[in-house]
């Protein structure tokens, strides 16, 4: 039962009594918790057992006092399920044997059902949300230019090279790719709200690194339909990507709630970029390792700006990272929850 | 001896017969000449025997026709000069052994003094412009950010989560560190330029991870020092970064001549905001592996754009990678010329 409906207000551009926070990748990482869990069991172990998997998740909500719970698990996580051969390695991330070369490769992909394929993933949210949490549990899928990547590269890349040659060279094996993830992504997203998740937050981390013209061409349409089928689901839609301040008028067009913006545009400049979404950020991760005083002061700055407007959630522009100090996220969720319920 | 200088020309928004190319990271990589010198000698062995160095920093003129050599060399060259104890590792790239965490790390840096710290990378200079080029010579210096970058976290990185901490947590070891480095890279851009270079690129690859506000306070004064100091020697003096679309007004106030863009911001956009110096770039790299007909598009698109007035070097928005065709690079450079001559 959801008591505390903060985060799904300011999606909604509803009044809060306190601007609601959470951190990406707030879910293991960087609590003492997680890591003794993790000296026994691995990633793969964890997400296979909702009772570990929702210890884990929940855990951010007990320790930091943070508005929403995301569900402990990796944007590769579905991808097996379409015949992918992910696997996590250690230093490296995730690594993937079979990698899109041609159009034959993505006609090969099967067809995503998360019920069978996935139970212990919706298993956890239904664990979560009938019985454990009283914020709500944002759902997640990566979205298909980030999936793809990985997918088409065999791994993590730095720069895309082969990606954007597939794009630009086989448009259609391209698009077909895209259709692919487009009905997977909205499958996984369906089910996982099905078994309970109230938001859904769409990660295409690595988008940033094309140009607005190939964004239009080659991603928009697919972002398009997923969105507009997701819509149905009458839950927030929030959109995620790195280094992506070239994009945000792109963004603005997508059938979503909340454009998540990292730290390298102000909010200010977003919204006189023509943002009239929910906002989502943008706190620089990094900040965390800096004095309070310097945390709080940069904290304060992003709050006066995402104040300014109804519908405004507190986050990092990027993940959480082992190094963060657990207590440095919960001074900083009391902080914000303080600092935005006087004004 | 000078006989093609379009690139100083397009530097100095002059005139030219047709658009200067050249491509960042031209010597080296792709070329079949360089790995079989590669199979012999490491990258310390190329840079330390000016004859080879100027061989590998030549080849691209011979082969690809570009208007311009640079060094062949790493923007770390300089770095032991002062004290920093780096080592390239072969998959992983420059590692630093002795991390800058405080001030008195910093106050044990030395001086450089590049005719007796770094006399064969003069020498090469001097071999390639007094006997062997008929182009300008590039020199070039990684900037203070880029440089710190390695230094504090001692070797790549991502997230810069610990150099952004030490910017905002320790300021007066910062602004030592940007002080030392300035020194460094004015010293040892004056000489590249005393030994024979013509033009200067300072490469800050990695400052756009830093949003404008702390480019404003951490950086721009440094880089302003380091621009005002080099505008004595007279050349044109070109800056680079990637990723730092949103940093373009802040570049434009600096004592530059030639803004290097990437990809992700058009040029038309880059001289909406105001961009009056002339302009490098801006050739997505993976493009190189597309087929002729959409390199050929995209090319014509940039050209089309970058002619509009004067004073536009063609480049890519990062460097050639190991994958890429030399034929393309050849064939790449003919197109520009043929096409930009016909305007």
């Amino acid at each position: 039962m959801i008591k505390n409906d903060r985060l799904l207000r300011a999606a909604r551009k509803e009044a809060v009594d306190a601007v609601p926070v959470w951190y990406m990748r707030q879910a293991g990482r960087s609590q003492p918790e997680y890591r003794a869990i993790k000296e026994k069991y691995s990633l793969f172990d964890i997400t296979h057992q909702p009772e570990l998997a929702a210890y884990v998740t929940k855990l951010p909500v007990d320790n930091y006092g943070v508005d929403a719970a995301i569900l402990y698990k990796d944007i590769m996580t579905p991808l097996p399920s379409i015949g992918v051969d992910v696997s996590i390695k250690s230093g490296i991330g995730p690594v993937i044997s079979n990698p899109i070369q041609k159009l034959s490769d993505v006609e090969n992909l099967g067809q995503i059902n998360p019920e069978s394929d996935l139970p212990y993933i919706l298993d956890t949210i239904k664990l979560l949300t009938e019985e454990q949490l009283e914020v709500p549990l944002i759902g997640f899928s990566g979205a298909p230019f980030t999936l793809a990547s990985y997918m088409i590269e065999g791994g993590p890349s730095k720069s895309y090279h082969k990606t954007k040659a597939l794009m630009w060279t086989q448009p259609e094996t391209w698009f077909a790719l895209m259709d692919k993830l487009a009905d997977m992504v909205i499958a996984y997203c369906r089910a996982q709200v099905k078994a309970g998740a109230s938001a859904l937050q769409i990660f295409d981390s690595w988008v940033g690194n094309l140009n607005r013209e190939d964004y239009r061409k080659f991603i928009k349409p697919v972002m398009t339909k997923i969105f507009t089928a997701l819509q149905a689901e009458n839950v927030p839609l929030i959109m995620f990507g790195v280094g992506a301040s070239h994009l945000v008028k792109e963004w603005n067009d997508l059938p979503i709630d909340v454009m998540g913006l990292d730290w390298r545009i102000k909010i200010d400049e977003a919204r006189a970029q023509g943002v009239e979404k929910a906002v989502q950020g943008n706190l620089d991760p990094s900040l965390l390792l800096a004095p309070w005083e310097v945390l709080e002061s940069k904290t304060k700055e992003i709050l006066d700006m995402g104040m300014k407007e109804e519908g405004f959630i507190f986050n990092l522009g990027h993940g959480v990272f082992p190094e963060v100090n657990p207590d440095t996220l919960k001074k900083l969720t009391q902080f914000v929850h303080e600092y935005s319920s006087k004004m």
